[in-house]
């Protein structure tokens, strides 16, 4: 059997994985906390020696294993002609060249692309996507990205930066976003922002079991620490969360009306709220996207927790090879 | 030389042409108002009439021309596949088989897509989008359209509905369009709306020559004035020019961070504004989308005032030929 070994990169977590050549099987997945302020060097250790192992365990399993590539999933933007990550601010990389790297220290042939695309192309090739030709992932975590599977393909645009979803304006004078631009969806409803308007609520002296579950350091209130009080039913959170989908589900109506796509795949932790955020959320879609629109096209949570990724960037290794 | 015939419907205005199979030449084009309220027999026979008199032209001109076919624009949305317009408000049609009733009446064999695709298709064909691979078309009139050439080919999405490019939300909590949503880019910057702005700024009591050029009768000002008064020097068209400008550059700004295209194409009425359109809306984008979407995307004017929707059609049957 063939394999080639899945490689994505967070600013949080490094996960790694050898997936079978039709996407049919996962081995010797692995995860490890990125800790970037280490420094590049060490960083790109810790992966290489998560990447071996990987291999490794993979060969135990499978002992006629052949491992064809590597691919990567990396915060963008990138440079995929060139396998250069041109800028992460999280990683501190600029103009990094990622897929040499890789290539001269696993020995092994490398491709890269953009993160938030490899998580989408993974739950279209085996996860929530599949048997479909047109797409749209969007990974909610620190930031929001996004992917675009358009007729079939992953669409990169222009210069590689298309899907950057997470930073369309929903109100012109909104509020500001890390990018620079005001009023963007991700300063609404990244994690982060999602744990912000969780405590401007509070704030206001809004009661609820938030504040206990911090022991009253509103500081420590995570997007986790929203949803876990929402599944318990509290109010605030439950408005939170509602708000969220809100937003969410103007963003989400936008590309519905633009690229009328069969389904559109929420990644990330915001999923754990389950039928808190999506009821709304497809509520809120249904509400602004051309009926059509929504009626063709499915709002579902991904399935590939955590994997996403991985088993993308290998279908990016699989298809740059198929037309190599 | 073999031609096609290209039919652009309009909800003002029906115009027809026969374009050489290259897109070199264009013969016999002619228009007619729609007057919709006519009713839609009516709307036909002059239709019909139209196109049979573009093609008598086009043979006397061309005594060997060859009419391939004709390819038509019409508002959608619709069933391309099946050649239906499915809903016109503006025409009164409904699961109106379109494509049937011409090939009756001319005898020649027909292709049908949306209007604003086929205007951006003309303009990505012979225009000021050919040459590039990923191109965004906005056309500015009575509402806002749009379409997408993705890799090179016209993007329809999974059910015809790709492009809706007016009714993205630029404001969650914004004015109400006539689609029902909130905040849609179209409920402000389509000419209709750019006219209301004027009329309510107007209102506040603001001096401005555009009374004077309606005598005073604001109920007769149109975006056509409002450019007019702004190319001639007026404060408040100007103002009004330039918020247009913004609100469009906020809706450009999205389809640049999610497309990545290499030009967006402005069609319509509105770029008679010339500079005091473009120089704000380059501004408003250069300052809302990320830097490398910016700098991979021209934003222009189209070149084929009042016949992009003729060249669009041809290219639509023509391109559908190619396939059959």
């Amino acid at each position: 059997m063939r394999y080639v070994l899945g490689i994505d990169i967070g600013g949080t977590n490094l996960v790694v994985g050898c997936v079978a050549e039709d996407g049919s099987a996962l081995h010797g997945s692995a995860s490890a906390p990125t800790h970037a302020e280490a420094g590049t060097s060490d960083v790109v250790d810790r992966l290489v020696a998560l990447a071996q192992g990987c291999i490794e365990e993979t060969r135990r399993a499978i002992p006629d294993a052949e491992i064809l590539g590597v691919g990567v999933g990396a915060p963008g933007p990138l440079d995929t002609h060139r396998g250069i990550v041109l800028l992460s601010p999280n990683l501190g990389w600029v103009n990094f060249p990622l897929r040499q790297i890789i290539r001269d220290r696993l020995g092994l042939h490398a491709e890269l692309d953009n993160d938030a695309n490899c998580a989408v192309l993974g739950e279209w090739w085996v996860g929530a996507a599949r048997d479909t030709r047109h797409a749209i992932g969007i990974t909610i975590g620190t930031g929001i990205g996004g992917g675009l599977i358009l007729d079939g393909k992953l669409y990169h645009g222009a210069s590689d930066v298309a899907g950057e979803i997470g930073h369309a304006t929903i109100d012109t004078e909104g509020r500001r976003c890390k990018c620079g631009n005001y009023g963007c969806l991700e300063a609404y409803a990244s994690g982060p922002n999602i744990a912000i308007r969780a405590v401007e609520a509070l704030e206001t002296g809004a009661e609820s079991r938030l504040s206990a579950m911090v022991n009253g350091d509103l500081g420590r209130i995570t997007a986790q620490t929203v949803y876990e009080a929402a599944q318990a039913g509290d109010d605030l959170a439950l408005e939170v969360v509602n708000d969220t989908a809100r937003f969410l589900g103007t963003g989400v109506a936008n590309l519905l009306n633009v690229f009328n796509p069969e389904v559109v795949v929420v990644c990330g932790g915001v999923t754990q709220a389950g039928d808190h955020l999506f009821v709304p959320l497809r509520r809120e879609i249904a509400r602004r996207a051309f009926k059509p629109a929504v009626a063709a096209c499915r709002i579902v949570p991904g399935e590939l927790s955590g994997t996403a990724g991985v088993y993308g960037a290998a279908k990016v290794f699989l298809d740059a090879r198929a037309n190599a």
